[in-house]
């Protein structure tokens, strides 16, 4: 099979496409033939060797992918051609040995699920670390309640949009930022009750006049460092901003502490893990939902481009172009 | 009566005591003989016109007080003859008209409460700012728990003691930490489990090595500024940090945002507002509870100094030296 490694950290160019034995599962692990890989940032960070998680050099790369199961324990939930996708569980895949841009990975059983009836193998990559991601900071964790104002800032990411489509289903208002007018009416096309183009408009302004000068009830935001300060002036008194990436890496997070404290702000790290890690009840639940969600149609997984696995460079070298909108997929 | 008005905003000596009418209470007020006036941060804050809640000038000064009712409505809830203590209400109190450092304060009803039984009319200005803002922060907001670690930073404040004694009654263990050897003794005299001297220990090392390097679960902080990013290290995963003050004041907090977002914390801004202004319900029920605690030994105010009213700019001054271990009250 082919299997993208890393030789060093760096630029795209330092993956290459190899040759590579397809993996045994042990048991309770399966096999999967890979229809559908799921680019994230926290890939590109990865091969940049930023990532919290530093793998052993050279090593493979992707914690998300889906496909179809080619081997299974007799004993698993999963038999020979069901049709599956890895769940977020950064901390228990160690791309080193185990990275999913590849024809083929392993899993353990727990860490995967079935890719929902309405999702086809091709977007099996493009569903769980997004909406997982979403669902668990706007609902589970930040409690989002309808008729809320909700800030979704860099919306254009694929957690962004799948954050604006679970908000409005949620009966949020949302308001969408970006730093492009194209996407601006990309954004409003997608769902978003209004958009800032940051570029351009005093993101600040701009919310406190959407919310007639209250704030909003909530920010999900990736971007963090000096944005960290605005989002305390733009958030209502009691508000709570949850931050979920460093997109200004390494930029630190700097605000006046009297902001905080006088507004009561409840500013929140976050990832993935953070509800559903430990709480396997909480994220089965929250697959039910979005799967769910996806089969009625609520929730549609927004596809930007698709790469051949052969052009793994290319795809890193878009995923950080800035032009992204929506979900990044290499198709093996 | 007596009454210290500030003539500008700086050092001590802008206040000065003069002589002014008894003041009249209107429909919902209530006149009361002070006997005991309680110091905090914020009237430093206010002289120094620093307080976000800024008065004109000349202004009186002075939130907390306690003493004894001369006048009421007919249909008030107090009578003349009762012992009261002022709630904190920093809102809803102009010191511009309404300084408490005086012979005489009016104050609505609504912001008033009878002072617990086993507290002597000296002391009635040394309980509620100190005792619902520790409440307030660890029990119904921060929802401390039997068996926890909590940092109070700061500790020799009477914000502080009083977090400590709260704490302890709530079945948590404390890490108290101060910048004087001196403090530490009393600090673990005072209930402390362990105490750390920032000044002279590595605070991050220390809380980690006092929690099997897990990480304290709740730190409470009046210092914020760079003390920000030092908490979010001796903090543990999933854990939070409530920030109620800024003797850094005005540096500003500044950290990695990786470590708050990877870790899951929540660094929240908390005021006794926070809790209490909108929520009467549980502003009742901590005054319920604290009195309790008050009136049966678990909890108990250490009063550290007190001033007669002539010495005022000295209470000022004592308050800004550092030397503080406990409450500063001013006796009438």
């Amino acid at each position: 099979m082919r299997k993208a490694m890393m030789r060093s950290f760096g630029p795209p160019d330092v993956l290459e496409l190899v040759e590579a034995e397809i993996p045994s599962p042990k048991p309770h692990e399966v096999l999967v033939r890979v229809t559908s890989i799921g680019m994230n940032r926290s890939d590109v960070d990865c091969r940049q060797g930023i990532y919290p998680v530093k793998p052993h050099l050279p090593s493979g790369i992707g914690w998300e992918a889906g496909g179809i199961v080619v081997q299974a324990d007799e004993n698993s939930t999963f038999k020979a051609g069901d049709r599956v996708s890895s769940l977020p569980c950064s901390k228990f895949v160690d791309v080193t040995d185990y990275g999913r841009t590849a024809d083929y990975f392993v899993a353990n059983a727990e860490w995967l699920t079935n890719t929902p009836d309405s999702v086809p193998d091709r977007d099996a990559g493009a569903i769980w670390i997004n909406y997982l991601t979403a669902y668990g900071a706007l609902m589970d964790v930040g409690k989002l309640e309808q008729g809320e104002t909700i800030v979704i800032s860099a919306a254009s990411g694929a957690t962004g949009i799948a954050a604006m489509q679970i908000a409005k289903l949620s009966g949020a208002r949302v308001i969408a930022t970006t730093r492009s007018d194209d996407k601006c009416d990309r954004l409003l096309a997608a769902g978003a009750d209004h958009v800032i183009n940051t570029r351009t408009e005093d993101y600040v302004c701009r919310a406190l006049t959407l919310t007639g000068d209250r704030g909003a009830d909530f920010i999900f935001d990736p971007i963090t460092g000096p944005f960290v300060a605005r989002h305390l002036e733009a958030v209502r008194r009691n508000g709570r901003v949850l931050i979920y990436g460093v997109l200004t890496y390494p930029e630190f997070a700097s605000f006046d502490p009297d902001v905080l404290i006088n507004k009561h702000i409840t500013l929140r790290g976050y990832t993935v893990d953070d509800p559903y890690l430990t709480d396997r009840s909480a994220l089965t639940a929250a697959i039910r939902v979005i799967s769910d969600h996806l089969d009625e149609g609520g929730l549609r997984p927004v596809i930007c481009r698709r790469f051949p696995l052969e052009q793994v460079v290319e795809a890193h070298e878009y995923s950080e172009s800035g032009q992204q909108f929506g979900k990044i997929l290499i198709n093996p």
